[in-house]
């Protein structure tokens, strides 16, 4: 990590830096320790520039960040700041957190890698949770490679292997497709289409029913848990909680838990049957976002896409390097068998250098 | 929970009672909000005695406290201050956790209950971690009753039936049978007895060789993982971790990752074997502890007989009532199906009320 510039989504704590989890409630907080991704990071050589911008207590509600390509136009969220640092050149590596598409989105909207791990091989000590069955340690930067470094760094694995044979990818279309538009569906197929020229076998996948539908069940679960994780901000400073916040803590309450018991069981077995959808494809390929970052600073965008992929607790990453119809970034999906982060990795950084090259149509490469 | 006196494991953040972990590290912390699971209990009513000892960093260190019954007897660890205050009857609740056997062994030496819920349901924002993957948030009482009261208020679970027919019941002997002495075996083979005359049908079980197998290599993983979560300690105030801690931290971060990959990838199928182990049992009662309370405060006692459950996840609780050769309490472990939590505590509660009455035989009910 020796040379690399690290920004910190601003829900890790930090012992000489104030953390605010993007609350007033938190306003003049201190935390007594380095949360623990940090410290590993610190003591492997890289540089804490500072704390970067979060939406409230990394749920929905915006903080001021703006997009680095467009400053009309949304980063991204919850970790907004993060994704933005690495766009802007600010910082090479920075941390965030995803629950719901908290990392996916920013690095589609900001046109960097964004990554999150296989749920539970990342220690979350000293960041603020939102939905524990949920919340994974992300982080964002400019190449495969120095993702890759960061997850050896916290993790122990083995660095990505340089020379990658051409993947089998698995196209998932899934029932959301029809849900996101032209520049994010042609970002994917311009994506399956590169790989296919550069040598890859793509498939098309239909994903399992129980798979396909948990998606949109995700956000109950999300706000039970949220609730009761954010218990006392909600029971003693509710009045500094937004609005938007207030009512998804609201309604988590009122989910009854025999429905967040049969969504945890569905999930449990959909991990089973998502595995099967793989096939013998090294990774998924699917949508991340709806299309480009919209034009507003009023919200963050819409993280279903992500939201199936938090839940089955693989790893994922948002390839950079395409464009949609107004010339901001489109990034694509890519996820990984449980336990198999490297390899996606692998296939990410072999898919990332065939979407910056220069051979787009349809769908332009990224201009820079 | 009005008119519950509420003790609190010092690994839970409270906003307005120094928390300091069992670390001199954190002599002096404040933190800035209570932990949800506080903040949840209190707004329901009760009301915080305090902060309870814990073992340091809720690992294996001790703390000053000593057994209730008897004080020159360890209380067991790392929950060891709760578990007394519940004895002691200084506090009516109290919260705890465990990441090995951190609840249940310090109820079976109190002589309390000790429950950890399904692993995943009950948030853990504002504890402290040691190793995510198995930290679980729980607590004692004196009754059934009471600790379902607990679940209720910060799960939504509905209170279990006061009216519970004659349970099934397989008694698992498990690879560790040997490892236990007489009083413990005794214990669990006495609970068998007086269930069976009290009309339950008690079956035994063999656990699949994956499930059985399992307990011995939590070690590892938990080793890996706190190296990891307690990164910052590790890196920055080393000498102010006791000799212990340093050399299971420095363990863990000898690991291999692909050791924890297979361990986490065997809890995985193992889950799936245990459930059907169950068979059409409601609980598995098998040993919790390897006997009495060691005449010792150097040490917490040994904590293998919680590993296996509490890496498969599954909700646990020590039910108290018998006692071992020297008067001294020994609980017997109940283990329920994932998710079946409430009917795990009707069984406990209908089991307790067998091993309190004086019908004691061969091994004795607890004198108090």
């Amino acid at each position: 990590m020796a040379g690399h510039v690290l920004a910190v989504k601003d829900v890790f704590d930090t012992s000489d830096q104030p953390t605010s989890y993007g609350s007033p409630i938190y306003r003049d907080h201190r935390p007594a320790a380095d949360a623990a991704v940090v410290a590993m990071l610190r003591s492997a050589g890289a540089v804490c520039l500072g704390k970067a911008v979060t939406a409230e207590l990394a749920c929905y509600h915006p903080g001021p960040t703006t997009n680095p390509h467009r400053a009309t136009h949304t980063p991204g969220g919850s970790s907004m700041g993060s994704a933005a640092a690495v766009a802007a050149g600010m910082a090479t590596i920075a941390l965030g957190t995803q629950t719901g598409g908290s990392v996916i989105r920013p690095a589609s909207f900001c046109g960097v890698y964004g990554f999150k791990p296989t749920f539970g091989t990342v220690t979350v000590a000293g960041m603020k949770p939102v939905a524990p069955s949920l919340d994974t340690v992300g982080w964002f930067a400019t190449s495969a490679a120095d993702v890759a470094d960061v997850l050896g760094v916290v993790t122990g694995r083995a660095a990505p292997s340089v020379n990658v044979r051409p993947p089998t990818i698995a196209l998932a279309r899934t029932a959301q497709w029809e849900q996101a538009d032209d520049d994010s569906r042609g970002a994917v197929m311009e994506a399956a289409r590169r790989a296919t020229a550069a040598g890859a076998r793509v498939i098309d996948v239909q994903l399992p029913l129980l798979v396909d539908g948990l998606a949109d069940r995700h956000p109950k679960l999300m706000a039970y848990e949220a609730a009761r994780s954010l218990a006392w901000e909600y029971e003693t400073h509710r009045d500094e909680l937004s609005p938007d916040l207030q009512e998804m803590l609201s309604t988590g309450w009122a989910v009854p838990v025999d429905e967040i018991d049969a969504i945890r069981a569905d999930a449990v077995a959909a991990r089973a049957h998502a595995a099967e959808a793989f096939g013998d494809a090294d990774v998924i390929l699917t949508l991340g976002v709806a299309g480009e970052a919209p034009a507003t600073l009023a919200t963050t965008g819409d993280p279903r896409f992500a939201r199936l992929w938090t839940l089955l607790g693989t790893p994922a990453v948002s390839v950079p390097g395409l464009s949609g119809s107004t010339g901001m970034p489109v990034g694509v999906q890519l996820v990984g068998r449980v336990g198999d982060d490297v390899r996606l990795l692998e296939v990410a950084g072999w898919l990332g250098a065939r979407l910056t090259s220069s051979a787009g149509s349809g769908v332009t490469a990224e201009r820079s």
